[in-house]
């Protein structure tokens, strides 16, 4: 690790976190994760692009709707705003150095504290953007995405881009030209909307064609914006049900995505998925992941799961191995990320108050994808998995199954069909074998 | 009541269902349906176009996946496969008659039982669809949609249409056009799909791709074939997730519109909703209702609820004066259905074993209907609850934010807009109010 | 409204709310609550002991985990903690007085901020206590329960009661007794423990049992330093499901009985249940309301609603019209509240931001109990929902049916029996009937 | 395997599964369990006493709401009901032989069909019990527990021994009467009770009260019986919420240990706890275990899987390494099974309908089990997973906290403890060190 000569030390007495392979009991070292190892043509480090989250790790303080906080930071006590935000890009670069992570993303107010003044505003993030570069040279870490936040602030509690007062757009527009510049000025490689009020509360207020319309022309307009400034990044819409609002308009990838197309936005758009937000649209993460890849739209990934029995956001840091197994299966048949990678959006429990946790927490999730990318490659190097999968499909590979394909078919003739063949073979789909064989590799 | 010279009466000692007002103690009559009365310049019965299913008034038999029948019902009892469907043919008139309900829905197996010989088959339904039209004219009753049973059989346990084996595919091509035949027979107005099995078990052996492009392939050649027949009506898709599959394709009203909008269906499909379905995907009724009328796709529903705390469809008759009136408002706003009405497709309790459930039922369901039409239409007419709405999106209907909708801003001048108005008003959005208003005009 | 001379007046403008009656049209004014009207041999008034809660309406800023407070209270200015909570409690005794709320419920935490010093907690609780008094005297307003905050504070985030730290367990303790001296100097009628964080995160660091010896040996000491310092009222448990943590102790009726009947503490305790609480634990609020009464142990309730479809208590007003009505069948049938009443645990949502919204969620939720009491005592009057139900198991009021109800009968007795019956009789359920039966009502 | 003179077989060119080792390739042979291997002081076999159950292998016919049979036995084809029986006994024996599993479950009806005669059915159940000693003794297999199917006959749709008709619930006597009977003279080590359709569909027409001490009642003339006749066995309640009725009476653990402490049943009854009936409670199954292991009443467990995302009982066949080694790490700390063992109440799916299909899913099942058990022990014996939670409760274990334990602390003591020790340091709780400690070993 390089730390930048004079930059405070905030995680004293631990050291860096290294590969260490399987057979290592040390709890503080990798067994899976080994950057530099390649594996389907990258190195791991490549493949995944791991990503810290600023906001979770930095500004979590560990509070909820029952609760004040249990984090207390210590990049967290000067009363100056800048002093105070260096304090914590200086933790931030110190602990994904440590950990080998070779990216991070951030929202505009993770990195410096907002005022109500949209020209202080700019000013502050424009100081910390400075800042930022040089821990970025320093360090060798590199800028996944950046992202407005325009969900927290009081101002956006009947949306932003959606809002029903136009003002409240605009404020909404200069904070995301903000965060374009300050992703442009760090070379983000893509650039992330989550659209946290955009949705409704109540259908009895709301005109939701309209506001659908509004959150459309708002996203032209950014990437237009973006494109002529020179970002050649990829943008990002994040899917989730439920929260904060009872409907959020980006419910899930498939709502996404018409969205997208309806509005002619297909094209400069791919999708954020996230593994909690799946969980609540009563989707399996691997759902998401197919339904992203069959449109080859597959851009990056939020790791961290969810609890299937709460009806909220838990965010807690991966730890189901069938789960990621099987992700890392469609992920890597579906030919990986587009443009994004892995960023840890997990935050560390309530209650899990000791500054080895965040390591911990960090080292079990990176672990854990490392561990299911080598699975999910022998699977697929095996072959058996991928044969049965294709031999289920056969019939229609040739002759008449293949005419339906290329549209050469009649409803008539397929009848025809029908009492030509009488009643067809049962044929099992084999998911009990199926399961066991993924468990057998793992 | 008109029953046709010689036909069996099943519901003997229940009479005619009559309107009597609001004041009626009497449960057997309706206190809110007036099938002549206007209501949004139509008659009652024109408005709702009310429909009876066949499969759970006829068919159903009140087994479930504990138990078997409880409903024995005296049409069912003919070993003659066509004089058991004359019979119940006979019964259903003689209900849907004495209910005022003036039209009917079925599948194809509904109206008669299916062997494993497509010729057979197609023999049988012509049957009993010659016996339909007899008893149409009879009684001025109405087919408001036809569809085939592409779930129930064997054969379809991996899909219909997303079969993998083709085989399947074509059976259920050939059923499709057996009962788009009757369909056009009996003068139906609209054709439904619901892909009861077009989804999948497990991803594991699953091409979700290739499945969805053969079920808009069938879709085409289904529709084409309609239309070169003569067919006038809509062609409705039914979303629903869940059920019976752990994914169904058809997930819900944005789902389905994104697929048909992808494979270029939108201009002849519209959506047929149910109020289980949304409840299943996390959604209010009133939302999938919204959601298809913001795109013109709203034609027709079916009438049922769900419990909130069981994750599948109890499919029990609507009861909820709430959810209906909210309903009624967005359907009255929407401008109505487009082809369709309303289809109960309810099924009374599986301990409901009276002959005279099954009208408390429909009773109970049209009139609460009815009510929610008078409640909706006065809300509407008061104006208070249009003006509220309209006037909290103003800022977009003038000067800046006008421009904004037209397309004449750019990302900068919002940044510059949101300068110069500095922080914005905090505007409530008034739920509270907008709730009791709803309530006290119940 | 008596307002005490020199207080300050928080909401200007706004009038005191009357009765008006059905046809009333104005929204600030009830038109079925009529606090002296007797309905099942009391007065409204007495019936239902509405509070109003000091910590949803007095202290609850509008945030969520996604965004930071939304209302701002003219009453939260001042620096000083001790004018904070006089303002705030004259706000409080403001609003309530013009609603005609005869109750009011605190946490120790809502009427004044604490410390992390047990001494200066209870000095402060002790100043505002003489201060509510006073508020008490001039308004006729009472105390309907008084509770701790076990739940808030950073210390606590591995339980009170059941934390694996005895120091914190300690500090619940000192807490419970500054609450239980301060209700007993209020005359509050009752006093509720909610176990907030009484429960676990993950089992994995768990040792259940323990934990579960702790909290009853807690309830013990609290129970009986409260009897000996004069208290008179009820002890309630509050159960919850779900939220903060994974699993709270305290799950539901059934749950929290059964944990009173295994430490010995059910002659002392009754419970306090919660719409929402229901909900979320996948009951009715019926079902909750049932078995407390089949236990003789419904103590008072937390009058709100959530949302079916998110996995959270969103705590909002009350609006349905069935729910209530059937609720309101049960609590009349099974003899009213036992000591406790009704408790607004509502919160106005996140973007109802004007002064007025409170008034109008109050109004709404008053007016819809005393809507469904009226309905409801309609329906038991007329008598033919009781009959349906008596007759319903007349089978056990005479002979053999009786003998088995009072142990006379053994298995080869009944076993005998059913062969002399041969196969019963089917017997509708009729539940669509009495669905309907309580519309008509409605 | 020992197949019996004579009998048919009918899972031919299908050969005993063997242990095989971890490094087996062969998806027909064990790679973890070993019957006769040695774990926590038993032998594999002895400790899991693993179940086949009748039901879902023997019967199962693939059927589901939305469709028909889609597994069609060869053991089914004799219109004889006893012949029948009895091959489908020989196609049990075959294939529970083949499998080494030691024990099988069954309800009355899946051994033979049964009428709506008592006599009859007696005599019919008799007859195959014969046949059933027979092959008990031939094979080794033995009888894990019996049970009576008191829920899926058309009488019982109103409950059995709930129900409101008296002459329903003597059927229900009549029928455990008869299946005591059997399980007496088949040696059962134990007996099972789920009540299927004891609770209601709805609370309109019920009077719950009334039929729980119904239910109380009826177990103890069960009891009663089968002690009076020689069963020396353990007696077995199955929690279960929601299916098939809207509310189960014995909704999960807790609530079923609070019935047999209400109605003095808990000294002869333990729990069977099912993992699908867990998740359907909103509850992981570990947490179950615990709430019967800290009653000292874990009796058996119904291995399978649900679908956290679907709301009913999918009984899938275990395959969640994770879930599975939480829930073995559960049962080895509390000392296992009492008299009952792992019975696979699961079922392969709909579409499984190769006779392979229901060796793998066994496979798969068992050896899961037998990899969770091995694991689980190896993290007991290394220690540390046991020294963090004991040592997270050691303020309990001397001193105040002891004392506090012991009843010997007022609560003023404490409160004056608590000044005496100050604000507590902030102690976390490791989530995330304990998830990655349980990885680490799978």
């Amino acid at each position: 690790m390089n730390i930048i000569k004079g930059q405070k030390e905030f995680f004293k007495g631990i050291g860096q976190i290294e590969f260490e392979g399987q057979q290592s009991k040390n709890p503080f070292a990798f067994r899976y994760y080994n950057p530099k190892q390649v594996v389907a043509g990258k190195t791991m480090e490549e493949y995944f692009k791991f990503a810290c989250s600023y906001w979770h790790s930095f500004n979590g303080d560990g509070s909820d709707p029952f609760g004040g906080p249990t984090h207390r930071f210590p990049w967290d006590e000067s009363n100056d705003p800048i002093t105070r935000a260096k304090d914590k890009m200086d933790a931030a670069f110190e602990f994904i150095s440590k950990m080998n992570i070779p990216y991070y993303c951030f929202h505009d107010v993770d990195l410096v504290d907002y005022t109500d003044n949209v020209l202080e505003n700019e000013k502050r993030l424009a100081t910390i953007v400075d800042y930022a570069k040089e821990k970025q040279q320093a360090s060798g870490v590199k800028l996944l995405w950046g992202t407005a936040n325009l969900f927290s602030h009081r101002r956006y509690m009947n949306g932003a881009a959606t809002n029903p007062d136009f003002q409240v757009l605009t404020h909404g527009a200069a904070q995301v030209k903000a965060a374009l510049d300050a992703t442009i000025a760090l070379g983000g490689e893509n650039y992330v909307f989550w659209g946290g009020r955009e949705g409704y509360m109540s259908l009895l207020n709301t005109n939701m064609k309209r506001e659908q319309e509004h959150l459309a022309q708002f996203l032209h307009l950014a990437k237009d914006y973006a494109r002529k400034n020179g970002f050649k990044g990829t943008f990002f819409i994040e899917p989730k049900p439920c929260e904060p609002t009872k409907h959020q308009y980006d419910y899930d990838a498939a709502t996404v995505l018409g969205f997208l197309r309806q509005y002619d936005l297909l094209d400069d758009f791919k999708l954020n998925l996230e593994v909690n937000h799946a969980t609540l649209a009563g989707h399996t993460f691997q759902h998401e992941l197919q339904v992203a890849i069959d449109a080859g739209k597959l851009g990056s990934i939020d790791a961290n799961r969810g609890d299937y029995q709460n009806g909220w956001d838990t965010d807690q840091f991966p730890n189901d191995i069938n789960e990621l197994t099987e992700s890392m299966l469609i992920i890597l048949e579906g030919g990986g990320f587009q443009g994004g990678g892995v960023n840890f959006d997990a935050k560390i429990r309530r209650n899990s108050t000791d500054p080895q946790d965040l390591f911990y927490a960090h080292i079990g999730g990176m672990d854990l994808f490392a561990r299911a990318l080598l699975t999910a490659e022998r699977i697929l190097e095996d072959g058996e998995y991928r044969k049965i999968r294709t031999d289920r499909y056969a019939s229609f590979d040739r002759g008449n199954g293949a005419s339906f394909e290329q549209g050469a078919l009649t409803l008539e003739s397929l009848r025809d069909l029908a009492v030509e063949f009488g009643e067809p073979q049962t044929i099992s789909g084999r998911q009990e074998y199926l399961e066991n064989l993924i468990n057998r590799y793992i």
